[in-house]
Parts: C-alpha cells; sequence; structure tokens
C-alpha cells in the first residue's frame, strides 16, 4: 500500500534499495532514506562511495579468506600467533567473535558458510578444499572445528572430519555448555546434558 | 571494543557510515556491511548511486514542500483535490500516512520540523512563512494542524494560530481519541479524557 504512495521514484529507487538489506522492512528504509535527504550532499555521498568502494576494492586474504585490506591478513602475517593452531569458522564475523575473547593465538579459516544443500550450497562452494590443502602443506598440529551446532553445521563438521582423519592431525571442536553466569535453570535440555557429559577436571578449571 | 577488531580499512570505513544512521549500531551496521559484501557488485553499485542521486536530484514542491520530482507534486498538480483546505504537518511521511487513509482530499503544507529551541529550530528553520503566504494568496478556506502533541507540536501549533487567526479562516486540529478498535483499559488517561471531552453526536459517526 506505501507502494502507491511515495510522491517521488527517486525515492522510490532509494526506499526500494534498502529494504533489500536483511532485517530492512520498507517502513525503516523510509526511515533511514529521509534521514538521509536531511544529511548534507557530502555526507550522502561519502556514505555511497564507502559501500561501492568496499565492495568493489575489498579483498579476501589468501591464506584464511578473512576479509583483508592486503593478500595477506592482518592474523596471518603476525609472527607472534601460533600457525600450527587453525580454527574453522563459517564467517568473518564468527573470526572477529574470537578475536574479541583475546583467548585464541592460533590462525583462522573461514569457510564462507555451512554445507547446505536447501540453498544449493555444497562442499564446492566453501573454502573446504583450500583447508585440506593448507593442511596438507603445513605444520599444522590441530584444527578446531567452531561451526554452528545446527544439522549444516554438523554436516560441514563432519564432511571436514572425513576430509581430514587421515591427516593424523589433531581435530576438536569447541566446548558447549551452560554459558558462564547462566543458570541451569533456564538452559535447554541439550545444553545441559552436553555439559554433564563433557564435564571437565574441577581444577582445569583454576585461572580461567 | 568491536571497532579494533576489523580486520580492514574499507569495511571499518562502510560499517561507520551506515552506523550513523538512526537506530543502526555497529553490530547491525555490520551485518548489512557483510550482507552488501555477498552481493554482485553491480547490486551494490546501485543501492549507493540510488542514495547519492536521490539525495543530489530530489526536489520539493514549491506549493506544499512535499518531496517530489518535479517543482509541483502530483497532489497539489491534481486538479481533482480540493484546493480551499490545507493540512499542515510535520514531514513528508506523515503526508504518506494520510494519504494513506483515503479520507482527505485537500492539499497538504509539510513544515520540515516543528519550533523545539533546545534543537535549535525556530520558525525561521520551518516553512510557517510560506504557509502565511498561501493563506493570504490563495482561497484558502480551512486550515488543519496535524502536528504532534507534544510541548514543540503544541507550540508550534499556536504559533501558527497567532500568525493566522487574523485572517479569519477556519482553524482546526485533527481530533485525538481512543484509537478504533483500542480498550478503554489500556488508553492514557489523557487520550481517555480528552475524547469524552471531545465527544461527538452518535448519529455523526454513522457511514464512517
Amino acid at each position: 500500500m506505501l507502494h502507491e504512495r511515495l510522491p517521488s521514484h527517486l525515492l522510490e529507487n532509494a526506499v526500494e534499495e534498502f529494504s533489500k538489506l536483511p532485517g530492512i522492512g520498507r517502513k525503516t528504509a523510509l526511515r533511514l532514506v529521509l534521514y538521509l535527504l536531511r544529511c548534507e550532499e557530502s555526507e550522502v555521498e561519502d556514505f555511497g562511495n564507502a559501500i561501492i568502494t568496499l565492495r568493489k576494492e575489498v579483498k579476501h586474504c589468501e591464506i584464511c579468506h578473512n576479509i583483508s585490506d592486503n593478500e595477506v591478513c592482518p592474523v596471518c602475517s603476525n609472527p607472534s600467533r601460533d600457525a600450527s593452531v587453525i580454527c574453522v569458522v563459517e564467517n568473518i564475523r564468527d573470526v572477529m567473535s574470537i578475536e574479541n575473547t583475546n583467548q585464541f593465538r592460533g590462525l583462522y579459516h573461514v569457510l564462507g558458510g555451512v554445507i547446505s544443500p536447501m540453498d544449493g550450497v555444497g562442499p564446492s562452494n566453501l573454502e573446504i578444499n583450500s583447508l585440506v590443502e593448507r593442511v596438507n602443506k603445513g605444520d599444522i598440529q590441530e584444527v578446531i572445528l567452531a561451526l554452528s551446532t545446527t544439522m549444516e553445521g554438523d554436516t560441514t563438521n563432519f564432511y571436514i572430519y572425513k576430509k581430514l582423519k587421515d591427516t593424523g592431525i589433531k581435530i576438536t571442536t569447541i566446548a558447549r555448555g551452560v554459558s558462564v553466569g547462566g543458570e541451569l535453570e533456564y538452559t535447554d535440555e541439550i545444553t545441559l546434558g552436553r555439559s554433564i557429559i563433557n564435564r571437565l577436571d574441577f581444577t582445569s578449571t583454576f585461572n580461567q
């Protein structure tokens, strides 16, 4: 209904473009566009160009496939990181989340998604072969799988495991359990169950 | 914290620009930017250019100051609209809301905001003088004030009223009351109070 009422085609066009973004409906799109209309012309140009330039010029690290300004990303080119451990993640947001913990000193491998036949994503659409190459080539000692615990994530985990198991390297997965500060009462059964099965020696948690 | 972890300056720049939009925080900005990164380059160019073009080329109707592709907007140039009634609104979104009701056949006047000394918005920053000119010049019979019921809106209403009262034209304001389908129990006291004070003859509501 809103569709027919916009008084300008330029406005309609901009709202249309904003509505394509995930989680942005037509009402929000209109609000954002009207905000931009009130901004200075140079600010709006900066906005538009920042996005166009990003898409045009952004590179992906040729080692871990994370987003990077150069051929090799700051993590992979950092000599103080432990190059013998690779943490496999779905996307660059996961890299940032793990980096923010300050608990991981190894390198990453960004798959670019998980195997999902429903969405037409097969192993060849992901950076799985390059992971196998990295493992075969380098002095990798451990691969940590940190994909989401969905059916797709589990499938991908298992696919990678099958590809890597003959190399004899250690393959681990991140711990799932009750979150720190979380109450047992409000934790779902699967998570709570896993946290009991994978219980730890109490002394090993000192100094964490 | 997230700030220091972005692996690319281009990415940082785009996220920064998106975060300037109202209601978009850094996390949402990052999500949107990562979405755009997965789009085709041409799609992202369309997105950026739609916004830049809008800001550069959009016009405002020289009569009612609504957004328009031409000098005069579709509403003002429509001969079947009642040019003797002007509805005064804050912004173009209000025009769209009222248009969507299909209940108003007159013209609009978009003030571009309300008087708000706190935000440095005085009467001269708004399209109030042009409203007075319109009233003085044309065959206007009624001005409907449809500003928000905030202190700023009330101040602006009163300012316009003072400017127009000597012209002798009818000055009205939109009805406030319990929304259609709304329950008395959940209506705030001020709205409910107003709806009682401004009660209508029952027969006048037939065929609404």
